[in-house]
């Protein structure tokens, strides 16, 4: 128990469930003064939406956000921030058939031995995509609480259906691109690709997975709590929370496993009157810490676990085997949605780390 | 600051430099009754010295570990274990020179921008992964605990210097020969061949890295907790916590993001009266809820960052640029070192978890 | 920063402020499968308003629960239970006189320094009082929990305005009169005394304060987790949260300092094949654990500190003295509202450690 | 479980027993660039060992620190601190009769229960004043690092066996007089009162109690997190994970329930163009803030519960009544040394907060 609130400095509470009235979170640790209003979090909802409606879901879920407390004459005063949006479309009884047969890939069969039944399993409850509304709305905070700092993080796409995006891509493309394109890669031809791969996978009924990418830019040097607080270890804590994330790397990642030293070491040199380095094969983090260049990590998303093609299960009930056809609203593709969770969560534990490293005053004045 | 403790409910509290007087742990939490000595945890402290030491640092850590509190008469009592190793040849003088030059790869340089210049620079000092030796005699109890509920975790390397392990391996091969060979592949053929690889690394003065693979059996159905501390968000942060690993994946990992959904969901089926699922894609965990089958993660090593080529550096003092060649003993590969290291931290995070889940008393009796 | 949560197996997250939209409290870690629903929060708050609307405030807070989720069913589901309740007659304007003179007695300078001038200063915001009915609302859900296990908490009043009762009471009284009076004193003749002393108060423009005691019952041996975490101390900790409380002390507590050993310890003997002591001197906590006996606790409440008498004070902003009326609607004695709130952080309390005992299973089943 | 560590941003972990082989504490989160040496924590040590041996335990603690790590060159490096001393007089044997007769006013009797018979009973183990040996080790290190800005703290008997220091005190005979005198009473005349009550305590094989009071100076304002983390709420909380302590107010602590609104509140005026109270009833605490004013707490320690009279008691392996007679070596009164025990935990929740406040920065520079 006890698993829903994360953070040291910047600490998120969150709650509700798919079906329920509504989901939300809580915010401690905001410092005061920091101007926010409901137009900050409500832009970062929005990215949730992709403008393409064919490649998500046919619930268009147009959240609009409520801030409940924390905010004064347009700033944050140190106190709380609670932010929800209520749940509207809700249509429970699609979900009652399912009760008793767990959907492979789903978390229905580990939450109804954990819970002993009592979990709401409507839409999957506590466990559904849903829930990732409260990581986007908390994140827009975080993120705000970073630009006065002139830090930005950009998450894209770079991976959907075995379309691999091969081209370097540069900050000024990622900016402009990535919330052009219904599947949020800042190429757009591949973006295009991806597109069509997503397509395909729906008329099959079926599902396709893919790569986000993260970069996190202007992070001072020195940013992390090793040993057990490490930088990259709270981002990948983070990452593993967003729902159908399978795998994540920094820097070189896997690919670090196949190199020697002398090529994955990233030499120092100073550029501009700055220390540098000249690759970026860690990632940005180095012994748990923030090394100053661009933090660099990538999410592997697995295929959604819904699809209508009829999969194996068991009735638990009667202990017997039997079939399942998942139905209905699906995304054929979740990973246009993860883009901006991925930030969003980067961003959250960047502001509580900024905060945990004394780099971020408790009254924000004079500045932007 | 503060980042040198972490669990819930079996909570370690980590000290000691690299070349201080020693490296100790403390474990709040640990249930009462269960029967503990040094013993149990000096096994698991020799299982980081291989037995070819050419392959590992000329340094022989022969560390042997004392309990200063928390065990009375045989048995835990409920009290905080603290247990460590004294630091016996420590050459700090070695190090002096490279007080001034950060050594590409390692923290010295986010360390000196962090602590203004007062950390213990020597040997890496707190990011040494000497450090590590708290996590296995930490780990050991965690293994002790578990085994009172079956439950067993094995880590090996299955991949190094480009040799990869690609056949299947039973448990029983693990079991029997991981710690027979000097690089831990239960595989000797593909043992064989890394230890080549690792050698030949050595005589260039390079290094290499690798993967390590690690599987927990007998996990009960249930244990983690959403939303933020999901079962893989907890055992990958542990991961990310141990020096040069750089990407963590669970079950198909990286693979799954090219997968279709109905290729990748593991469908249930029944098989000796028990709920399985026919295949192991999610890695033992849905929802971040461990499924009732075997947890199987992967961590990503980078190669050793010390090497004794010459590489470009920066001379702090006079903000220059400059060459360094490391000194000193290196292993030119630490994934044979990892591999108790990453057992014993899945081993925490499963047993904080399996107290969290109310899956152990808080008082052991009766058991084995 | 970050202070708005507190426990650490039954947590509660706080938000809300005194003129803002709502009072609110998220809590995590309540086991799945307790009934309940707003009835059992509502009755609770309740008690907050006396039935002799003289002795509080003009104010009358009818605040209405609303559950926003963790409910399915009609039991909880062990996903976090977020409940709130609406501000109604929040009329900010009469405070804005009072923004730059702070009064006496309350948190507005203090406040102002620490957030910068941020912070809502309406009706106190966040320090208010009103904040406390987040306090009842999680409290109720640890009665309800607690009842569970046939733990029961009760708070009355001991003393106000110097009239004191030294009359045993017996559990009997407490359960039947505590509610019947105004000041929630269950012995009915000092009862009335108590509310002829606020009456009087009240006219002068003055406030009174007092004493409240709280006993919980039927507390299993053994539960607190010293060394930090003792029974008492967190008790302690959460009472000196509630505002106005100056003064915690269990059992013989302060007369204590002036008891002999051979006097204060309490004597272990066998009553009705029981091992109980003869004596309460403990308060039924000795080294931070519970003995068995009843916990017994008082809690000194200052008087109001809004008062309608002329104080001193300074004028911030030019850094001059001046004096300030309080105006407003003022309850001229807080203990009869502190009453329900005591009762309520003490079963708080009381609920997080019998969780992290062990005592409660994480899903209830099968009881009650 | 898990209660052997506290503090947020000042964290300390506790481990040891009364006979184990040591009793320590590691330190995480004190700032880098403290200059610090055993000399600091010794000198706190030894002010455990009042200068006339009748009045206390005839075990005469000759404790000498070690510090085992985060220390580098005379300063603080940002990494863990454990210090220790080990135990050297233990003689467990004397105990061993009384592990089946739990000892009035002890923790024998929950203790047992509690950890199902496996915690060590020697001395109390862990439940032993010898326990906060490591209260002061933390202690020397937060008041090392409080008078990095000029934050001073001080605790002194005004208390003992009906003894009362009635007298008003100057911070200069606090400072003066206190360690003069083996009650620790500043007050030199009620200094002879109260160790002549102490002895003839003792010549009745019975005990006194006392009351203890601690004043911090140079607070600055705002310090505390409310809503769960107040100021005074942490200070209490630590205060009763003191062994004894059974009371605790703040200012005029019970004495202010006895007081009208316009006697208690502190008005303010501007002395030395600072904003000051006239009086300090609130003990220099407002809304769980500190005012600026003296930090003022008193903490009420029971008698002794080690006596050599005889008292009732049951032999629990046959659960019968019966008598002891607790044997050894016993402080007759153990106010003197919870003196330096109480200013150690008051300075350590003071130093978490004043780095929670972010009025102490992560890198201390350029000061004294």
């Amino acid at each position: 128990m006890v698993g829903n609130f994360t953070g040291k400095q910047f600490v998120i509470a969150c709650f509700g469930e798919s079906h329920g009235r509504c989901v939300g979170v809580t915010i401690d640790g905001c410092p005061a003064g920091l101007p926010l209003s409901e137009i900050d979090i409500q832009r970062e909802l929005d990215k949730r939406i992709p403008p393409i409606p064919e490649i998500v879901s046919g619930r268009r879920e147009k959240d609009i956000v409520e801030i409940l407390s924390g905010i004064f004459n347009g700033f944050t005063t140190g106190a709380p921030i609670c932010t929800l949006v209520w749940n509207r479309e809700a249509i429970p009884s699609e979900y009652d058939l399912v009760k008793d047969k767990p959907r492979p890939g789903h978390a229905d069969y580990p939450a109804r031995i954990k819970y002993g039944g009592f979990s709401d399993y409507r839409g999957g409850g506590r466990f559904s995509g849903r829930i990732t509304v409260a990581f986007v709305m908390a994140g827009a905070i975080a993120k705000k609480l970073l630009g006065f700092f002139d830090i930005e993080v950009f998450a894209y796409t770079i991976e959907i259906g075995r379309v691999k995006l091969d081209e370097t891509l540069s900050l000024e493309e990622i900016r402009k691109n990535t919330y052009k394109t219904a599947v949020r890669c800042p190429n757009l031809k591949r973006a295009d690709e991806m597109e069509q791969s997503i397509l395909k996978a729906k008329k099959e009924g079926d599902s396709v997975g893919g790569i986000v990418e993260c970069i996190a830019i202007n992070v001072p040097t020195g940013v992390g709590e090793p040993i057990f607080d490490s930088l990259d270890a709270d981002v990948a804590k983070m990452l593993f929370n967003v729902p159908a994330v399978k795998g994540v790397e920094f820097g070189a990642g896997f690919k670090a496993a196949r190199l020697k030293g002398s090529q994955n070491n990233d030499p120092y040199v100073i550029r501009d009157e700055k220390i540098v380095t000249l690759t970026n094969n860690a990632g940005g983090i180095l012994g748990g810490l923030s090394s100053g260049m661009p933090i660099l990590v990538r999410a592997a998303i697995k295929p959604t676990s819904s699809i209508s093609k009829e999969q194996k299960t068991v009735k638990l009930s009667q202990m017997e085997e039997t079939v399942i056809r998942v139905k209905g609203r699906h995304d054929p593709c979740i990973v246009p949605k993860a883009v901006p969770v991925i930030e969003s969560v980067v961003a959250l534990v960047l502001a509580d780390h900024m905060l945990r490293a004394g780099l971020i005053p408790r009254v924000l004045k004079g500045r932007k």
